[in-house]
Formats: structure tokens, sequence, C-alpha cells
């Protein structure tokens, strides 16, 4: 994402993430986040809530797009063939833009308060795609169990693919699903 | 667990759950909870740093009888059957109070604090139990799935156990762990 996107919520994004790398997210003020993304503190305001979640506001397509594909899966698929389209929606999303994905990964990882904001949405994605799945007649538990080993395949993969070698996310989360279809079996 | 348990603790994790179901989490003071336990509020931060750890005081118990029940499975057993003794180990500790564990749920559930708290205990438990399959040499990504898919099955199973007609704990984990293994399969 470069500096000079129109959109202010893009360009807050970008300036956070520069000074919370440069400084330590503690250290930094939303006047600072607004004055180099060149908007006042008050439209910071109108896009995020707090300085935490100026890190998150991506959290809410990422919902969208894998609950969009879980919707969308053909009729016939088995729930976790269902999971594994949500999870391909998602790297589609955020994989495309790795350095991106790696400084956001070093801020939250570093700070208690964001780890804890983190489960909380991967918590409510999680419970989003075990809806979404009841919604095609998938029974509980199923459902939810089909959802939280969907965000566990999401997140042990992200964090291989943002701490590990150059990949494409898509082929490692894959990877990561079909290494927990070993385990189920084994 | 009975009032008049003679461990400080105890009393104090008893009367804080009266409280908290009687008048709600926030309208709980420390004073209140340490009074009805027949200490000071001085005794009560002996144990507890603060009016949440008294609901989590229980969670390092809990991980050190599950990472034990890792290290101690069997050497040929396969990593996702190490997890289902790490459950089996967990439901032995906690199956036997469904009566507290509900009203446990309910404080809990009702606040989101509470349910952050709650959720970075489950992380830093699937974290020990990665580490302990690790130490029996599960490889990565292997190690982080079959812990995070035990943690899955451990807090689906949970909440249905919790809220669901009476059964043992043990043989829901059980039921959701099968589950878990149908649809790898699927």
């Amino acid at each position: 994402m470069g500096r000079w996107e129109p959109d202010a919520a893009g360009r807050l994004r970008t300036a956070a993430l520069e000074l919370h790398v440069e400084r330590g997210f503690e250290q930094t003020t939303v006047a600072e986040i607004a004055e180099r993304a060149g908007v006042t503190a008050r439209t910071f305001f109108r896009y995020f809530s707090d300085k935490r979640e100026v890190l998150f506001g991506g959290s809410e397509h990422l919902q969208a797009a894998m609950v969009a594909a879980v919707e969308s899966a053909p009729a016939a698929s088995a729930p976790l063939d269902v999971v594994a389209a949500a999870l391909t929606a998602a790297a589609e999303m955020i994989g495309g833009n790795r350095a991106y994905a790696e400084q956001r990964w070093s801020v939250i990882s570093a700070n208690a308060d964001l780890r804890e904001r983190e489960l909380m949405k991967m918590e409510s994605l999680a419970a989003a795609l075990a809806d979404a799945l009841r919604g095609r007649g998938v029974p509980d538990p199923r459902a939810g169990l089909a959802a939280e080993a969907g965000i566990a395949v999401f997140r042990v993969g992200f964090e291989r693919w943002v701490s590990g070698p150059t990949a494409e996310l898509a082929d490692v989360l894959a990877a990561a699903l079909a290494d927990l279809r070993v385990l189920a079996a084994g």
C-alpha cells in the first residue's frame, strides 16, 4: 500500500504501521498518525474508534469475503472443503501484500493488548464461519468444529507464511489443511 | 466447592463466583469478595493479581495436567491420540464439578473483558501443548496444528457440555474429537 493512495483510511493505516515499526505501538499517538497521513485527528476518529482499531480495520472485509466463500461453495461440498474455499478467499485478500502483513504481524506480536484484540477478531471470524456453515445445513457441533479447525489452520498457516521463507499464502494454507487431514487420519 | 473449605484461595473463588452470579461481575468489588470469604482484601491480593484473575486461577493447573498427559503418553502414539490424552486429563480435572463450571461460564460469557482473558488463557494452553508435542519430536507445523485442533475440540466440547443436557465431559470431548476426525476424512 503506497502512502499517496487517495483514500484517507488507507493512508491512515499505512502511516500508523510505519510509525509503529519506527517507534513502537505505545510510543505512537493518534495525532502523529493523522499528521503523517496528512489528515486531522478528527478524521482519524471518523474511520477508527481508537488507536488499536487502525490495525484491524481490514478484518470486517476479511470476514465478509470468507463468509461469502462459504455461502457460494457448491451445495454438495463437504464442510471442510467449504472451509478450504474460505481459506482461499482469505489468501486472495491478504496474500498479495506480504510486506504489509509482515509489518502488521511484528507490531501485533510485540503487544499483549493487540494480541488480545487479534484473538477476539479471530473468535468472531470463527463464529461467523460457524453460522454460515449452519446456514448450509451443517449440524452442531460439526459446524463449530469445522469453523474452529479452519481458523486453527489459518492462524498456524498465516504465522508460518509471514515469518518463513517466501511462499504463496494460498499454498501454505492448503498445505496446513492437508496436514490437519493427515493428523486426523493418523 | 463448599464455602468452608480451609484454603483461602478456594474460599475466595467460591465467594467471587457467588457474588458475580448474584450481582454481576462489574458490580462486585474485591472488598466484597474478601468479606464473604472471611478474609481481608490484602489476603485476596496475595493470591490473585486482580478481580478478573480469581476466575482464572485454575488455568495453570489445567495446563500443567494437560502438558503432563502429553509428556507421559506412549511414545508410539500419533499426535492426535496424544492430544486426546490431554483432553482426558482436562476432563478429569474439571468434569467433576459441573455446577461450578456452569456458573463460571455464565459469568465469563456475559463480559467482553473476561472473554478476552479466557481466549488468552486458551492461547497459552495451545502454545504449551504445541511445545510439549515438539518435545516428543512432532515437527512443525503439525505440532501447532494438533495443539490448536485440540483446543478447538476442547472449546466446542466444553461449551456443549456446560450448556447442554447432563453428560460426562470426557464423553462430550471424545465425541467432538471423533467428529473432527470425520470432518477431516470427509
